[in-house]
């Protein structure tokens, strides 16, 4: 059987013949379908679900290539999984196609951690917060950081390239990756699991798999970069006028720490009335009500540093030169965790206040305070129902532009509607301001149709051509990144 | 006409046709044949030289896509250049090939410096040792740093993934590309001039260009990162037994200094005692004779920061650790660069000592005792007719195996065979040592027939693949980095 035509049904004998096939490669309990294949045919906030044929979980990377041999034999088109907390629905099954689901979470094993190369080699099913945990007992750390430490695994991690608040100091989760194992389309498996700082022989393959959201292939390990674990920090929050002085704050703390900027996140006035209201009861550590309002870290490996009195002298400065109106330094532990509650207490509060259509755009970090001046202007005019609230990493140009709409707006269509609004006003400004309309989350399902809005022709066909090149079957998460012809 | 076989020589009318075309396209004066062509026909070494149709200079971007149209739709091949200080051939004229060399060196302008987004827009053509000055005038570092830095320009950097002695601490040259602009071989202009620090909106195309050496396009402009400018710096010298103590002493002072180790560079004994023999008529600073020896230097944008205390610190600690055996710390700027003096002469030293044939290999960080251990052991046995040194940048991996046989070895055929049998022991070991052959020189066209011995099928597939994808008519830099079916 080779199904050139991926839209025709298989028949139930079809079904059955290829699921008892992959079940003699990974074992029949490895096979999930019906209620038992549910936890991984929905993403995590629930936005897409459909049934796949069924979920395969393999066990080693020989099996996930016997699986995809498999799978590209017949014709039958796979969607790659890992943690499956994607943003944009980028591991989950479209619509009119009939997938095999290929969840690589038992893929979970520590390879090698190579301290004298600052390295560790894992499985692509490895948990983040599990290898964030893995370093610090080696006394190292690795700096990516998200929301979904707790589920994300290492191969969701690279296949969307995932940002966080870690990137301002040591870069995308790109930066970390020094080799990958990927599957590719065809079932062969690419070996780049090496461990070199400097490598110039030919073009530099892994970098075409970390982000490509599993459209090129199933990575199924890789080799990542360690750091000096830090053993000092200090915490404060600062009230300003203005974004740009925010930047100003941000480069001159850069230059007076020596890059010791771990945290840098900015908050609207509007925001923290939003959190206060609705989440953290305890108040805001801040005496002044401003405009804008940065939750900062400096952090160091060095334990002879004296974080507090550089936090303390850096912001007495900038109090001086008028770059902030108002400082509060945590004193201790639980204050500085006070302060980041504000930070941490964001989504949950939003939600609350009312129906949230959320952006993940970046734009160049000089060009902050035109795009939110721009995009704060166009939407107070164009959706006057709605309450405005921005958030995010300064340094990486990436602020969350949050758009909150009544709870009694309407209908799921009218909600659809109104956050399709919302969503075109930002991107428009964002692009315009020359930025990203997906700066962290990647294009997925949810952005496939806006990519090549924003994306010129070149760009597009390029893009097509990459995927041709690797998966000239197309059997590699069909419906994500970009439609082909 | 359009030549479908690159290998049919152009009649005589058919190549003056082709100028006069070119000529049209960029002005006479920056068409060049003959003497006036000369010297962009040959490689700084000396090691490659041969006639291209012609030398076209274009000045601007648009003029680089029409003379890439022309050639494109006529059949002839491209090699492009920028400042023709590569050390594998990638800009040279190929055998048996007719093309046009086309030099982006007019292309040198700053577009933008954007001082609160630390980065710069530049041209292909822009010099690297102005382009460190013009930061260092805004108060900021371009921290990319080579031996060719007066001469080397940043389409070549690019194209190159270039390394150097700053990739310790920011990375190789593709860390320091936020965007690109590149003439694709067809002609069209892929502007990817983004100056974004996240953007995950479908594969990263500017991964593709950087490192091709030339072979996907040409890069004619580029979004570069800027640091902070570095305030204060120390430099020592030390002593050690053996590789693995250098490589803690990299960890711990890493660790201490929170990341501020600018600069670790390692010698050899033998090498030390070639470059006294041959050039640093001074003496060595270190009283003790050695094993190893490491020259480093610490440094920090924080003009607060005591680098000398520092320094003394660390070395005083590593000391009674039994790390290292002996440390000079410079106490003046003079001794410092009497320090960097021993470093910077090697190349010329082993050039006098004899005939070299010197090595661009990196393992893991951890796999380097081993490598140096195993490639000495292996040369002494099979070349007993040479010497051996060893220098390089032991953060990276990278450590530069320089095989010196005597001058009197033969005649240029012997010659090329002794480099040959040194290369393939230190090229064999280093991949034995999970290493690289080509670290930061790439493949170009000294090591393209090597490329495929070390590199599995599955990979040279890939290679091809992406290749093929992007210059379908094999147009650009033929020759290099990969032969084709």
């Amino acid at each position: 059987m080779n199904r050139k035509d991926c839209c025709v049904p298989l028949s139930e004998s079809e079904r059955l013949n290829f699921l008892r096939a992959i079940a003699e490669i990974i074992g029949d309990k490895n096979l999930r379908t019906g209620v038992d294949a549910e936890p991984y045919e929905q993403d995590w906030r629930g936005r897409y679900q459909r049934a796949a044929l069924a979920v395969a979980l393999p066990g080693s990377t020989e099996d996930v290539s016997a699986v995809v041999r498999l799978c590209a034999e017949r014709g039958i088109a796979i969607v790659p999984q890992a943690g499956n907390t994607g943003l944009t629905g980028g591991a989950t099954v479209p619509e009119g196609a009939e997938v095999l689901l290929v969840n690589v979470s038992r893929l979970n094993k520590v390879h090698r951690v190579d301290l004298p190369n600052n390295a560790m080699t894992v499985g692509a099913g490895c948990i983040l917060a599990d290898m964030r945990a893995l370093a610090d007992t080696h006394d190292r750390q690795f700096p990516v950081m998200l929301g979904s430490v707790g589920s994300c695994e290492v191969g969701g991690l690279i296949s969307t390239n995932a940002g966080g608040t870690g990137v301002l100091r040591y870069g995308n989760m790109r930066e970390q990756v020094l080799g990958l194992e990927v599957v590719l389309p065809d079932g062969r498996i690419w070996n780049g699991l090496k461990a070199l700082r400097k490598d110039n022989t030919g073009y530099d393959l892994k970098q075409l798999f970390v982000g490509a959201e599993g459209t090129l292939g199933i990575v199924t390990a890789a080799v990542l970069k360690l750091y000096p674990k830090l053993a000092v920090s200090a915490t404060a929050m600062v009230a300003l006028e203005r974004v740009d002085q925010a930047i100003a704050l941000l480069r001159e703390l850069q230059r007076v720490t020596g890059g010791r900027v771990e945290t840098f996140e900015l908050m609207s006035q509007s925001q923290l009335q939003i959190v206060l209201r609705q989440g953290v009861t305890s108040g805001s550590p801040m005496a002044a009500d401003a405009p804008w309002y940065v939750l900062l870290e400096l952090a160091d490996s060095s334990p002879d540093w004296n974080a507090s009195e550089s936090m303390e002298t850096a912001l007495g400065a900038a109090m001086e030169d008028g770059l902030i109106i108002d400082a509060v330094i945590a004193s201790d532990q639980s204050k500085a965790e006070r302060i980041w509650n504000l930070r941490h207490s964001i989504s949950e509060s939003c939600k609350r206040e009312g129906f949230v259509a959320s952006n993940d755009t970046s734009v160049p970090v000089s060009a902050l305070p035109e795009f939110l001046e721009r995009v704060t202007l166009r939407l107070a005019n164009e959706l006057p129902q709605a309450q405005v609230a921005h958030c995010g990493h300064v340094g990486d140009g990436n602020v969350h532009v949050i758009v909150i709409f009544p709870h009694d707006i309407g209908d799921a269509s009218a909600r659809e509607a109104a956050a399709h609004q919302a969503n075109t006003i930002v991107h428009q400004e964002s692009v315009a301001c020359g930025g990203s309309i997906s700066a962290e989350h990647g294009i997925g399902r949810m952005h496939i149709d806006r990519l090549p809005l924003y994306t010129s022709e070149v760009e597009m066909d390029l893009l097509r051509r990459v995927k041709l090149a690797i998966d000239p079957g197309k059997i590699m998460n069909p419906g994500k990144v970009l439609r082909l012809p």
